[in-house]
C-alpha cells in the first residue's frame, strides 16, 4: 500500500521544481494557473485512495485527453479502422510537429499521442455535431475518471480555438492526406473541447487504476472499457506518452503515462494502482516538472518499475 | 511455468512467416543463413529452461549487442558520461539514419539502440586496442549470456567491415560532432567485432532472465551487472529496441526487447523470465518475423504484458 | 528579330512532348484543358510580335501570378517590408512543401515563388476586402500584360478554393509564425483569385518584354513598374521560377522565367524580348513540357542565354 | 571599359565590411589569413586588365575549384555520365549538408556546387592516383586561370585532410549510394588537393573572362574549354554558386559566380568581362563580404546585371 508519508514527502520535494518551469503560456487561461500548485493522488485497484496537496483542484485535460479518446474510438469503431489512419511509433519530435506528414513515406501521423495523430482520432468520434461527439465521448470517459459527468472550461476552449493556428495547419494537412473522418472545423472544435474537459489528480489516478486492470473499475471490478483498448492505450502511453521526453521517462519511471500542458500526468502500474498528478509548471517539452518527479519517486518507492 | 507445448505451438505457427521475409542481405555471410531456421528459448529466473527448434544454432548478435554494450559502458564509466553523448529518446527513423545528427538541436544521437548511438557507446569501451576493448567487453557479456566465453565469427566481421559504408559515414559525422571516445577506425573495428559475436537463443534467454531480476544470475542470484544499468537498458529496449517497429511491439508484446539483423531477439519479463528467439527471415524494418510472433505469443499465453 | 519559321518549328517539335505529360488534375477545371494545345508568342522591346499556335487561348495564371504579385507589393509597400517576411533563396523542394517552415532556422518561407512565400506576398496586398485587393492588383498587372483589364475564371477560383487543403494548411502555419499581413481566409481568397486571372501567351510575352527593359512598356517606353521591382522579380525568377526544375532550366535556357500549372510560362531576355508559352501538359514538377522546350529552343536559336 | 576609379572606390568602400566577418577557422592555415586583405581584378574579353589592392596575393581555391572541376569532368567524360550521378538543382541548404542524401527521393547530391556533389565530380576525374588526377586537372585548369602552372599549398591540404570529418562522412555516404567513381580516400585526397590549389584575384578574373565567351581565351580567342561545359558551369554558378546565399546574390548582382571559403569569388559577365575578388572575411554562409560588395557594385556601375 502507498503510505501517506511517501506521497507527502514526494510532493514536498517537488515544490522547488516549480520554479524551474512555467505554465503553458500560449493560452491566457492556462498562463493564469498557479505555478506553485502541486497535487498528487494514488488509487489502488481496490479503490483505496491516498492524496496530497492540490489533488482536488480542477484543471483541463489537454493532451491527457489523448489517452481517453484513443480507447474510445477503438471501442467505438474497432482497432483496424483507427490504425489505418494513424501509426503506433514514437517520433522524437515535438508534439506539434508537421514535418513527418510531408516527409515520411507513410503519409500519416506516427502515433495518436501527438497532436496530428490525436486529431485523426478525434475526427473519428461518432456523432454528427460537436455536441454529439463530445457528449458521447464524455459518457465514455466520465466513468473511467470516476466521475458522474465531465465539465468543460468554456474559456479555455474558446481561447484554445482562438490561438490554434498550428493545430489548424495540421488539421488541413491531414484533410489533404484524406485522413480525417470529419470536417476540419468540426474536428478542431471537438478537439479543443476534449482538451478543455476538467479533471483533477484524483480522477487521473482513478483512470490509471482502471488501466492497471485492463479496463476494470477499481473496487467493483465492473468492466468500463475493452481489455484490448486498455492495452493498446498503455502501449502507446509507454512509448509516446510524454512527447519527446517519453524515452527518458520510460527509463526513470518504467510506467505507461500521459502528460498534458494543463499540468496533469496520468500513470498506471499493472494490477496495482493508478497515479494522477497536477503541477502546471512545465519543462521545455511540455511535461509537468512536479508530476515527473512524483511519479518517478513513487515508482522507486513502491517498486512500480514494470520492465 | 512455461509449458513446452505452448512454445512448440508458437514455433510451429511461426514457420509460415519465414516466407514473408528474408535474411539480411547486405552481408554475404548473413544472406547465407537458412531462412527457415526457427528457434526459441525461455529461461526462468530460477534457471529452468524450455527450448524448441534451433535454439542452439549459433548466430551473430548484430544489434542485440547494443543491449550488452550499453550496460557495459554504464558500469564501466558511469551513466553521466555515457548520456552526455547520447540521448534516451526513440526516433521513428530507420536504424541507419543520419539525418538527426545534422537536423536536431541536440547534435547527438537520440538513443543507444540505433547505429549512431551504439557507435558512441562502443567508442567509450575501455581499452587502447580493439582486442583490449572486445576482450574486456566479452568478459562482461559472457556471464550475462550464460556462457564461459564468447566467440566471434571472423567472416561476418570482415564482410561487415567491407560493406559498412553507411556506418562509416555515421562514424565520421559523430567524430565531427566530437562525440566519439576513440578514433573512427578503432571504433568501427570494435563495433563490427561486437556485432559478430556469436550467441544462440538460449544465451539470449539467459540474458533476458538476468535483466528480469535487474542483474542477478538466474538460479544463483549472483550479481552480474548493476541494477541501474539493467533498468536503463530495459527502459531503452522498451521504447527503442525494435528500430522503427518499437512502438507496435510495445503494444503487442508489452515487454522490453532488442532485435538484431542476425535474426535474434532478446526479451525480458520482470521477475519471471527471459526469452531468446532466432529466425533470420526479417521484416522490412529488420526485425525477425518469427521472433516477434513467438514473443508476442508468449506474452499473451503467459500473461507477460507488463504495462 | 525572331523569325516566324523558328517559332513555328519549335511549336511543331513540341507537339510530341504533350503526350509525355498531363494537365494539372487537382482542379477539375484545369483537368479539362486540351492537353494538345500549344501556343507561343515573342514580343520584342519595340513591341513587334511573333505568334504561333494557341497564342490567344486564355488560361489561368496560376503560379505565374507570383511574378506579378511580388513586384506589386514591392512597389506598394517597399522591398524591406516584403523581405522581412520572406527570403530570396531557392530550396529544391516541391512548390507546396511545408517542411522548412518548421525545420529551418529562419522560420519564414525561403522565396516568393513557392506557395508559402507567395501567400505571404498576397497577404500584403493593399485593400481591406478581397475585391479591393484583387481590383488594385489587377490595375497594376493589366498594363504589364498589355491588356485593358484582367478577367477572372470564377469556376477555377471556386474549385481551387474547394480543393486547397494543403494551401490552407500552409496559410495557417504562416499565420502561426506571424507572417501574414491579412487574415487567413482573406489571404486564401485573394490568392485563389490571383491564380484564376486569365491571360494568354501574348500577354505573358508582353510582360516578359516589360521586364526585359526593367519595367518599360514595349514600344512606348512608358514606365509601368519600378526598375528595382523588375530586377528583384527577375532575380527570383532566375533561381526559383520553375519550382524544383529551376536549376536545370537555368542551365538549358539561361533566362529568368516563371511557370504555372495552368500551362503558361513567362520568360524575359534583357533588352531584347519577352516570351510567353502555353501548353497544359505538365512534367512531374508542374512545368509545361512544351513551354520549356520552346523557350530553350528560342534561347539557343536567338542566342538569348544570358550568363 | 572598367574604370580604375570605380574599382578603387569599391575596394575602399569594402574595407569596413571586413570587420563584420572573419576568415574560415576550421583550418589553422586559413584562420591565419589577414582578415583585412582585399583585392579585386577585372579582365575584359580583350584581355585588358584593371586591378586594385591585393589582387596578386595568392590564396587557396577552396570551393571555387568546384567551378573548374565540373567543366573538366564534363569535357573529359561527357555531360551524361556526370549528371547521372549529381543533379542541377539548388537546395537552400548549407554547403556541408548531408540530409538530402538520405531524405530526398533522388538519392544523389542536388548539384555540383555543394560539397557532396563536388566530391562526386572529383571522384570522376581521370587518373589512377591522386597525382595523376590532380596533375591532369591542373593542366586543364591552369590556362583557364591564365597561368602556366598551378601550385598547391601543402599545409592547407594537410590540415584540410586532418580536420575533414564531415567531408569524410559525406564521402562514405556517397560511396554507400554507389555514386563515387573512385575509392573514398583517393577521392578525398584529390578533393582536398583541388581545394588547396593557389590562385589570385587576377587568375579568377581571367577564368571569368573565359567563361564570358563560353570558353575562349581573352584576347587570343583560343578555345580552352567546350562551349557546353562553360554554359553548364555558368548555369549552376548562377543558381547555386554562393551556397545558401545564391538567391540573394542573383537578385543583387545578376551574374553567375562562385565563392570559396579561402576568400575568393569568381564572376562572369557575358561577352564582356570576368571578375575576381579576394577578401578572407566571410559572412555566416561562407561568402566573402568584400567580394560580394565589390561584384554587386561592379554589376551596378557597369550595368552587368544580365537578367
Amino acid at each position: 500500500m502507498t503510505s501517506q508519508s511517501l506521497l507527502d514527502g514526494l510532493v514536498a520535494s517537488a515544490r522547488p521544481l516549480a520554479a524551474q518551469g512555467k505554465p503553458a503560456d500560449y493560452i491566457p487561461a492556462l498562463a493564469r494557473s498557479d505555478p506553485g500548485a502541486i497535487g498528487a493522488a494514488v488509487m489502488h485497484v481496490d479503490a483505496s485512495l491516498v492524496v496530497c496537496g492540490d489533488a482536488r483542484v480542477p484543471f483541463s485535460l489537454q493532451s491527457v485527453s489523448k489517452a481517453l479518446a484513443l480507447p474510445y474510438v477503438i471501442d467505438s469503431l474497432g482497432e483496424e479502422e483507427v490504425f489505418s489512419r494513424v501509426g503506433k511509433e514514437p517520433t522524437g519530435d515535438p508534439f506539434n510537429s508537421i514535418i513527418r506528414l510531408e516527409a515520411s513515406r507513410l503519409k500519416r501521423p506516427y502515433n495518436p499521442m501527438i497532436n496530428a495523430g490525436a486529431m485523426v482520432v478525434t475526427s473519428l468520434m461518432p456523432g454528427a455535431t460537436v455536441e454529439e461527439k463530445l457528449g458521447a465521448f464524455s459518457r465514455y470517459a466520465a466513468p473511467l475518471l470516476g466521475v458522474a459527468r465531465l465539465d468543460l472550461d468554456q474559456e479555455i476552449r474558446d481561447s484554445e480555438a482562438a490561438t490554434a493556428n498550428r493545430n489548424r495547419s495540421i488539421a488541413w494537412f491531414l484533410r489533404d492526406l484524406g485522413l480525417l473522418g470529419a470536417e476540419v472545423e468540426l474536428t478542431l472544435d471537438a478537439y479543443f473541447g476534449q482538451c478543455a474537459l476538467l479533471v483533477d489528480a484524483v480522477g487521473l489516478a482513478h483512470y490509471g487504476a482502471v488501466l492497471a486492470r485492463d479496463g476494470l473499475e477499481p473496487g467493483s471490478g465492473r468492466r468500463l472499457m475493452s481489455p484490448r483498448a486498455a492495452r493498446v492505450t498503455k502501449g502507446l502511453m509507454q512509448s509516446c506518452g510524454l512527447y519527446d521526453g517519453s524515452g527518458e521517462f520510460c527509463v526513470e519511471a518504467g510506467l505507461p503515462a500521459k502528460s498534458g500542458v494543463g499540468g496533469g500526468i496520468l500513470a498506471s502500474a499493472r494490477n496495482r494502482l493508478g497515479i494522477g498528478t497536477y503541477g502546471p509548471a512545465l519543462d521545455i517539452r511540455g511535461n509537468s516538472l512536479a508530476g515527473v518527479h512524483i511519479i518517478a519517486g513513487l515508482s522507486k518507492g513502491l517498486d512500480l518499475f514494470c520492465l
